[in-house]
């Protein structure tokens, strides 16, 4: 069974207001009908730009057993579906910009955020491990998170790793992310989900308007769904995972055992 | 001095006629006036689609004393010019796509293509080095051919060893790298050149038709200047290099020093 339904859920989440966002969330699943993966923005669960670490931390919460964890495994398990938010998470003396993953069978899963975009690198810690790929009902999902897109190296070791899939929620304020993602779907043969917010934050003296544009991917580059710039969109598209699967450009080209490894320690050195 | 005036210079090579597309070459410098830099296509010299290998050692030459380096460095120093072009190349039993840059000094440098595309894998011998970084009076100049564009492995080396510019001679039968190279550009932080050929080849019972549109992308991924899909096209724009320098997105991100090399080890397990 490689055909799956897979897609966004674009909104505007409500800073500070969890419960709120929750709400949101669980009537986009349940609006989202049968899909079988849903993924929703960076931070969706809290808003983005925190005046400082001290308001980041009175918003955090743990992984395990936090309130947004708690309710997703209920949604997924609910709807059947498996379902990615952003949240800001505190573990110990640490807050990570982070994501989860649940499962319809109730697992869960976490990915840290590990390439900090400007004011991020003040108030958040970034993550230490490679970017996970997950195995789902809804296939192999490699987990990255906004600015991570303009590294090359987390999406071709999520690829490497297995992913069919990379889940990219994000807070976008500009849009070269979601023209470059071509490239990321093309040069790794794998389907790509950004999931973007909408909506202006005015906070702390800045105005940060969000882009929109969500979009989901195929592995040769195509659109297959594509959000407004400024308003609520949910987007659910049937697709055959083994197209992700098939790496073989033409009959004498794998793209990635085609990769010269013996060339690329240069991308290693400190 | 950081502005150089750098382009492309996109025509349709003849196949197996070496003479005539020096000449067209020559005219094309001529044309380009007070060029520093211009790229020409991968195996302009020579056409693309060789019947076999044996057609295609009868039409290589040697990178040091053939006529194609002979030729360049008569015409970088007479007209003070970087020049780039794509040519096959024999050594010893070896046969390579390979392509040579020659400076306005008379010296000259090669790169042997690493990724070779479908039946060139049958005919060619891939290059072992990875993709060198040249200091010319037009700038630090990585050179990349053609296929190379979908592992952004060699990009990222090019840059990370000092690439202002990277030079992309290319034979493209799609249009997916013109529109990938946005990624390779922004991720990057550099100018790209990729100077495709225009034109089909009807050999062996196959008919192949290039895709021209060669282009000069900024580091912001700009589009400085395109060519048609199918007309010739000599494209000189004059840019300042230290804007591919500034690797600072925001001022607490700086594109390179950003990269967690801690976390990329995955990138060359073989």
């Amino acid at each position: 069974m490689n055909r799956v339904k897979i897609g966004y859920a674009q909104f505007c989440p409500e800073f500070g207001n969890r419960v709120a966002n929750l709400a949101k969330v669980q009537k986009m699943v349940k609006d989202g009908g049968n899909a079988d993966l849903l993924v929703f923005a960076e931070l969706g669960v809290s808003g983005y730009d925190f005046r400082d670490r001290e308001e980041l931390i009175s918003l955090a919460e743990p992984f395990d057993g936090g309130p947004t964890s708690l309710a997703l495994i209920e949604l997924a398990e609910e709807y059947s579906i498996s379902l990615i938010i952003g949240y800001p998470e505190v573990s110990g003396e640490k807050v990570y910009n982070s994501c989860m993953l649940v499962t319809p069978d109730g697992k869960k899963y976490n990915y840290r955020k590990t390439h900090l975009f400007s004011r991020e690198t003040l108030i958040f810690d970034a993550g230490d491990a490679p970017p996970p790929v997950i195995s789902t009902p809804a296939g192999k999902i490699g987990l990255m998170i906004c600015f991570d897109w303009v590294y090359p190296e987390i999406a071709r070791l999520l690829t490497l790793a297995g992913a069919q899939i990379i889940a990219h929620p994000s807070n976008l304020v500009l849009q070269f992310c979601q023209k470059a993602m071509f490239a990321r779907s093309v040069e790794n043969g794998v389907f790509t989900i950004t999931a973007n917010r909408i909506g202006t934050e005015d906070r702390a003296g800045r105005s940060l308007t969000f882009t929109g544009a969500s979009q989901v991917l195929d592995p040769k580059g195509n659109i297959l769904a594509q959000a407004p710039d400024d308003e609520e969109h949910l987007a659910i598209i049937e697709v055959d995972l083994s197209r992700a699967d098939d790496k073989f450009l033409t009959e004498h080209n794998h793209l990635l055992e085609g990769r010269r490894v013996d060339l690329y320690s240069g991308l290693v050195n400190l």
